[in-house]
């Protein structure tokens, strides 16, 4: 069974991410993308890179737990293992046009890794 | 069109809770539920009517952004306003048996509500 095209759209940028391949994952982003982040809306693929390349990078594991969506949106809920925080699951809102996510609404729980970074820097 | 069985389901916990009647929404949730909530995991109906009621009660307004899924699972992202935050977002993976949510997965940033609660008491 096919899966409907933004939910496509949605996987291999997920599988590109969590692969550790930013500049796949960057393919499937529009350059005007705006993205609702958990600090605020960010404006374009530079900032939008800026904010998710970073969390990327302290990535150990991640697995897709749920995806579903149609033709123009997706949403993606997953589990990942992050250096600072063991379990730090995420979910994504995404509305793709010609094949490349324009708007983004991402969900995750700032709060432990607000944490980790008060302990490592002595509370 | 009629939505599957487990999205029915999701809708219907939603609408519910947010519309302030959490005895209506309690009617979906199985007896021996398991919920990943952002603080842990919780088991049971009333561990989980006390992690998610105080919540409902600090919500002004909430909107379903997106949601999908099928006969067994379905996934809710939401915006809601709430007393302390303006703009506090989730998303829920939730599966279905027998009509009930027995399994749930919940996202949110818990990091606003901290900076509300510290302000709250004076820093």
């Amino acid at each position: 069974m096919t899966e409907p095209s933004a939910v496509q759209v949605a996987r291999s940028y997920f599988d590109a991410w969590s692969g550790g391949d930013f500049d796949a994952a960057m393919a499937y982003v529009d350059p005007d993308i705006e993205c609702l982040a958990p600090a605020g809306p960010l404006r374009g693929a530079d900032a939008f890179r800026a904010f998710m390349e970073p969390f990327s990078r302290i990535v150990t594991s991640a697995r897709i737990v749920a995806i579903y969506g149609d033709d123009e949106q997706a949403v993606t809920i997953y589990d990942t293992a992050t250096r600072p925080v063991a379990d730090a699951p995420g979910a994504e809102c995404v509305r793709v046009t010609g094949g490349r996510i324009g708007w983004m609404r991402i969900v995750f729980d700032r709060l432990p890794f607000e944490e980790a970074r008060r302990a490592a820097a002595g509370g």
